[in-house]
């Protein structure tokens, strides 16, 4: 069955069957809003990202549950990095006319699943058709309480510069899918199933341990950089002191340019964070508690701009790096 | 100047210097979340809309400021409809690389005109190129004090039926385009450049006068059908009582067919309300405050269903109406 068969109306009601509303929904899928409680105290979170069929996946090389997981993640991925609780999802699809209801529904249990995950709930949306490529538009809402809340302006001189997990797996994934490779089922769980670091951002928050952070998405050099300016600060990053994963290390074995991956490459979903140096030893049994790895990676300047040592100590200043996505 | 050459960042950096941080916005426009205050008290209302083109517009019918504007208008509208009152707004836009600096500007200050005119503030977004049409992607976010909430389901037998304004102009207006004809000034306004009822949702609301309510985007049978559902009612609509303009009614006396684009055309951005019949007598006051009609049109019944009486008393049920995005 095609979409054009099961219809716009057939679709929100299948949809409202799967979903009765969630904790603090009031008044879920089926009105003209959703009316949802915040707790008392708390912040409002909102950020809002889109995913386009040919800009941000190719329909060849993902399955749709996995996609829909990930149009969960990389919203979720920006609650964490406020410190927040994720909470409420919106989901806006354009669906060419030809897409098969069971792409549809797979690509939903893969949303619902991510969802139910992070502990948030579905709470309303939008669909139509699209004449041209599909289109996902996901909005997330979470909450923090307001003394908790983790900008990226209260960095300062001296704090050291953490990040989770490793970096540039998704962008070698990425790299090997563009080049017609199949990527090991590693890389491409990385590049085609990100986790959020929800249980990271709010422990962060709560400690009060992380004086600034920022979510990993267009890669290191470009979220560091974005992060050195709202505070005001310089940083110095020890190129070697990346946190890499075995299969990435492989890799970097053969060609060693693939550095720039994990410096730039983006789509990491990791967080990367600053930590007043009197409060390093914390870390550790985080990390432990978390499962997760939390490395430093260098420390802030009083600036301006980044600076990139190597083994070597040879130093160099990066260009601004990230992707641009009306050039690219 | 193309966006292309504007770049990603140049575009964020520019909106972030027209957009200082609003009444309520701790963290706006550059970091990974806005950062929100919502009342004590008060539910978060929040709707979200898609607008595609070639699907809910196309350029050559259109000026880039009154897309804009319509574009705020058509999510603030669902908020009204809650009784509440708007207060963030979240763009998300997928931009075709070759599409005009100018034509972005126009509709950049279109947008931001409209959500100064309804008191709500840009808060956040997301960008990326489109390999093919323009999409607009708009999530808004307001509140309302708790008790005050007007969903779809507290309607009951005997309430008297009500929309505000007049209906078809705008579904009349796109008839007329569709067709290669300029429509006249009036209707070609009421199609590009709706205003959303905020001031009667919340007066309604605040006065707890409206037993249910909806906005009409997708034409009265349909919306009313929704409402209908949701409340266990059923519902009897007199059409000759149908508030009409001046334009509109001009066109019925030559075409007597084009009733149906009010009762089931889409787009007029009224609310429909149903309201105890013991306070019908509070709506002319405040239709005088509001310098808005408000016409009852027929009354709720124990249903189910809809009818709708000709000024014959002829009978007859519609088909369920509203525009179906996939089959469209």
């Amino acid at each position: 069955m095609k979409i054009a068969q099961l219809g716009e109306f057939g679709f929100i009601s299948r949809l409202r069957r799967q979903c009765p509303p969630g904790p603090g929904v009031r008044l879920g899928i089926g009105d003209d809003c959703a009316a949802l409680e915040i707790p008392p105290g708390e912040l409002l979170l909102t950020t809002t990202d889109l995913l386009l069929e040919q800009v941000h996946f190719r329909r060849e090389w993902t399955d749709w549950h996995r996609l829909g997981r990930k149009s969960v993640a990389v919203n979720v991925s920006d609650i964490a990095a406020m410190g927040g609780t994720p909470r409420y999802l919106f989901l806006a699809l354009a669906l060419p006319a030809d897409l098969e209801v069971t792409a549809l529904d797979a690509f939903i249990d893969g949303f619902l699943a991510a969802a139910a995950d992070y502990g948030a709930s579905l709470a309303g949306g939008d669909t139509c058709r699209s004449p041209g490529p599909l289109l996902i538009s996901v909005t997330a809402e979470g909450s923090v309480p307001a003394g908790e809340l983790v900008g990226r302006s209260g960095a300062r001189p001296g704090d050291a510069i953490y990040v989770s997990g490793t970096l540039g797996d998704s962008a070698l994934a990425l790299r090997q899918l563009l080049a017609g490779e199949a990527p090991e089922a590693f890389l491409a769980e990385r590049h085609h199933n990100p986790s959020a670091r929800t249980g990271l951002g709010r422990a962060l928050a709560a400690a009060r341990l992380a004086t600034a952070m920022v979510d990993l998405s267009d890669g290191l050099v470009a979220d560091l950089g974005h992060l050195l300016t709202a505070s005001g600060v310089g940083g110095r990053v020890a190129t070697a002191s990346l946190p890499l994963s075995p299969a990435f290390r492989a890799a970097l074995a053969a060609e060693p340019a693939l550095l720039e991956l994990a410096l730039a490459g983006g789509e990491d979903y990791e967080l990367l964070f600053t930590v007043p140096p009197e409060r390093a030893a914390e870390l550790p049994p985080l990390a432990a508690q978390l499962g997760l790895a939390l490395t430093r990676v260098g420390e802030l300047t009083s600036g301006p701009g980044l600076v990139l040592v190597d083994a070597q100590r040879q130093e160099r200043t990066p260009g601004r790096g990230g992707f641009d996505h009306f050039a690219g």
